[in-house]
């Protein structure tokens, strides 16, 4: 059986070590929050000190944190990972961050002989729960091989996107599909109620046909319901279309419609929402339509 | 067993009339191709030699015409369906239009004790000829009640919109949703694959979390396939998006994802991709990667 | 000396019937506003009691109107000025209106053997009332040398732009550039200020190159000042823009930069303040920015 | 007499160490290419033979460089700047780079006790020559006026915008306002000409009123013959413009304008036409118009 450490137990990470734990794997965790690290070690967790402490006996490492920031500050900070790096180990890191972040870890990782996995997810913390995330995996395909009892206890597939950095590059580019859509449909939803069409028969016309996505079908109803409690954050879709964004320029794509997204985001993030649902983007159309989409 | 008229045996027209057919309606058809007319002639409709012809012996009349101006044609035209009203038929208009010509057209036939359903539709050629057409429909519940079994013979629901025009207003809301997840995928799909990305693995990733989208579903494969044939033309997205984008200008209703898609559709339209699929898109963004995405 | 008519005393209209007068013109106006009437006749002007009364004896009429609903009414309502054309006089429209409808008006007139020239103007209050607007004129090039010199008695020169529509269409475009440099010099003054420079020096540098504009001329200091008191109001400009995305459409014109302004011009106008100058656009970047830009 | 350095002989910084030169100033210089640096000696000046070199007798050291990648290269590359620092020497970088790289700078230079300005200019090729160009001026204001008499060589004023940092952010939200206003130029003038309208007419009526602005009299003309030589490259303004949209989204300002300008610029630029003048974005709008404006 493995041993392995966890590092971030956010809304993501914390059902995620849950299911490692649930598995059979013999667990390290780290958090700056006290409180969630005792709960893990009520299911049979052990603590670190620090996220160095934790690579200490572990086979593989896995982080799930919310951003550049808090990777760079776990990985290379003070009492960071890489000050614990033994050859052969492997890290996987599944939080949603810039793929150059990625690709400059794999690459010090690979001067310590060490692996590394960027391996974003699919699904959030309902599909955490029911390991039934899907991995987008950027690395060496081997090393995914040797690690995808791990993955698959946390989720219920691990799609190789390529070599390092590629996991964090298909993750931006889905998240940047779902920015739009989830904007698209706020702005459909708008017009339709400001055209004085019930919001519930708009959505089942969306249902019917090529429009229909799991956006609408996830969204919708708790929109009718004005239910913004999180799922996932504004604040982190905004942080993933800005990366996205970023990425696209450094590629010298186009992107008027990732742009358009993140620029409403922004506007709804600065209204005060960012810490609801990224559903809450509708609230800003309704203060464009003076109305409620309700 | 009702008599109806059908006006327009296009793409969708020509399947949805078979269908009335094949449910036993009396059916007279007009279409300015002879060739389209004779093969319905063949499967038991008669021919009218004219639109206003097409009312004479009807209780209901059907249309599904390309857009405003072939509507207007078809109504107000020399030998137009308004010339041959008689008080108590009914009209229904199921091509996707301004909702300011349906409120018009309402409004005439209400003069002439004719009722009037708008009553666009979601689905397309495949839902059209297996009778799974979803009906936006606008007008008087009553009257859609008189005529839902007609309806039913072409498609699995009718949703009732609201008044007069709401059945058109429902429709551009919806194919605003759509024409700007069709051009948010093909951006996401070209940012991918710039990335080094395989485009087999990006829809996967697609597939697998709060992204998928029917859109993703019905119109990846035929991408990676390099198959732009059409199920829904360019052109009339681009029609519908104008036809929105001005709707939501009426309104008052900032659109900035709309007219961000409206940009890049027109933009494709001009390269000349107006009669292929729409999710010929993609072929926009080709040209600005300077690579394919298959 | 010529006998003229003049309808429409609005901010435009009123220093532009006076204009005439000064330069010895004998004049008919009309207005809804009685005691915008009162003031014109107290400088030697006669009042008309409808549209139609101020063609009567004029051999040219002027007019200068909110928008295609004002001119279609003042026109072709009851007592509108076709229901009194004569033979010979013409018509010179000077308001922003949609190019199809000055194409429309002059084909009406050229039933009637009358001219008709669509003459809209740049240059705002200020050189209405110096007698320093510029006509853009649509028509025909003798129309306009006939009556060059009741151009020239209200503005600076006459530029000749094509046939009937040319006019509108020019201000169109012109009024596109317009709107997007007003947005633009406000996203940027927003963006300097919440980098923390101060409003004055960004001035002061736009002012030193290339991007120097008479918009940053006219609008900074007056921005400083917090001074939105109208020259040119923020709602008129709107329906500008949305005349000329609506003109752009039909052309097959892709314009993401006529889009953009006009989305954002539509949310100031939602916040209520379209009867401000379009400068208050800055106000909704203050918004965005949670701080003022003064 | 003061001795100066200057790095980097460009388009700019050739014609700007020619007027050091011209007012006394003892100059050694250093460029990659040789023939420059040749040039310039036969003026007068020194040659150095790395930007280290170029430090060590100098109280003052101009760069003037490509982009943020050239800063970063002569200033901590091998043989750069940073490791022949002196207290009390300033560095003065003239180059438009991102805030962050001239924030670094400032912070590591004062390690050393020496004093650093970011000092981007506005004005071009031609401004250059005649020493007509502006400093946007970051970091200490003493610091500034002590160095004034070479700013004043080179330029004919600098403008104090803030702390370090506060030129580049200055200058950046200056070339957004001018990336803006040559786009919806180019999109006015496109629309303008795809409705029949002559360029040259449109031109005058844009210089009649509001919408005038340095753009349209310095771009105009050369538009109208073709003349797409190089003032500023689009390919310098689509990087002003990445930079600008990066440090709007770090600062949370929604760029609407900014982000339409950009991804405009970058379409053109992927046409191949980066090292034409930044005018000719507009050869993008003939290919979408399928026409030429002139
Ligand atoms: N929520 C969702 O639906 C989805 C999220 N994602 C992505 O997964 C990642 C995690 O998301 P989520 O769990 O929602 O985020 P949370 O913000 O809920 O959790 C993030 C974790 O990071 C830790 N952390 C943050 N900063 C630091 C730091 N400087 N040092 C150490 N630990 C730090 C926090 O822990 P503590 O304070 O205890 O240390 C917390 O445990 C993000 O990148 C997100 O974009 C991907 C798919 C879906
Ligand atoms: N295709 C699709 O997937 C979907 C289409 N729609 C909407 O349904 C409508 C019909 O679409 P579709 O069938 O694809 O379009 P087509 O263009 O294939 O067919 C339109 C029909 O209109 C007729 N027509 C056009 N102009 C005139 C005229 N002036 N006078 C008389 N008849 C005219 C044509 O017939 P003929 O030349 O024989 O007279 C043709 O039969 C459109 O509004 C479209 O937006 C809605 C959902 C899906
Ligand atoms: N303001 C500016 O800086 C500039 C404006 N323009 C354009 O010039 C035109 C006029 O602008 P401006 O003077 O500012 O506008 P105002 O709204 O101030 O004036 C409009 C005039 O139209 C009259 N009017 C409106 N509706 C009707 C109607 N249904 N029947 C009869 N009269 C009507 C109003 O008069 P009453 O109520 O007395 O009848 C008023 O005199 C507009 O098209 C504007 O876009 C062009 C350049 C600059």
């Amino acid at each position: 059986m493995k041993t392995v450490g966890f590092i971030g137990l956010g809304t993501m990470g914390m059902p995620m070590a849950a299911n490692l734990l649930r598995n059979g794997v013999s667990l390290t965790v780290y958090s700056r929050s006290r409180n969630k690290v005792r709960e893990l070690v009520e299911l049979g967790a052990e603590a670190a000190s620090s996220p160095a402490d934790t690579v200490r006996d572990s086979e593989a490492v896995f982080t799930m944190l919310t951003d550049d920031q808090a990777v760079e500050e776990v990985y290379f900070g003070p009492n960071g990972i890489m000050h614990a790096l033994r050859p052969g180990i492997a890290l996987v890191d599944a939080s949603t961050v810039s793929p150059s972040l990625s690709e400059r870890i794999f690459r010090e990782c690979a001067l310590h002989l060490v692996d590394f996995l960027d391996a974003p997810v699919t699904g959030s913390r309902p599909a955490a729960e029911s390991a039934q995330l899907t991995f987008l995996v950027g690395g060496k395909a081997e090393v995914l091989d040797s690690h995808r009892d791990l993955l698959l206890a946390m989720g219920r597939q691990a799609i190789h996107m390529g070599p390092a950095g590629s996991g964090s590059k298909a993750k931006l580019a889905v998240n940047m599909v779902l920015g739009i859509q989830m904007t698209g449909l706020a702005e459909g939803l708008a017009t339709a109620v400001k055209s004085g069409i019930a919001p519930g028969a708009f959505l089942e016309a969306i249902a019917s046909g090529g429009a229909a996505s799991r956006t609408a079908e996830m969204k919708g109803e708790r929109i009718l319901k004005r239910d913004f409690s999180q799922q996932f954050a504004l604040a982190l879709m905004l942080k993933d279309l800005k990366l996205a964004s970023r990425h696209a320029s450094n590629l010298q794509v186009p992107a008027p419609m990732l742009n358009a997204a993140k620029n409403i985001m922004q506007m709804a993030n600065n209204h005060g929402w960012g810490q609801q649902d990224l559903s809450a983007v509708v609230k800003l159309y309704e203060e464009w339509i003076e109305q409620t989409v309700t």
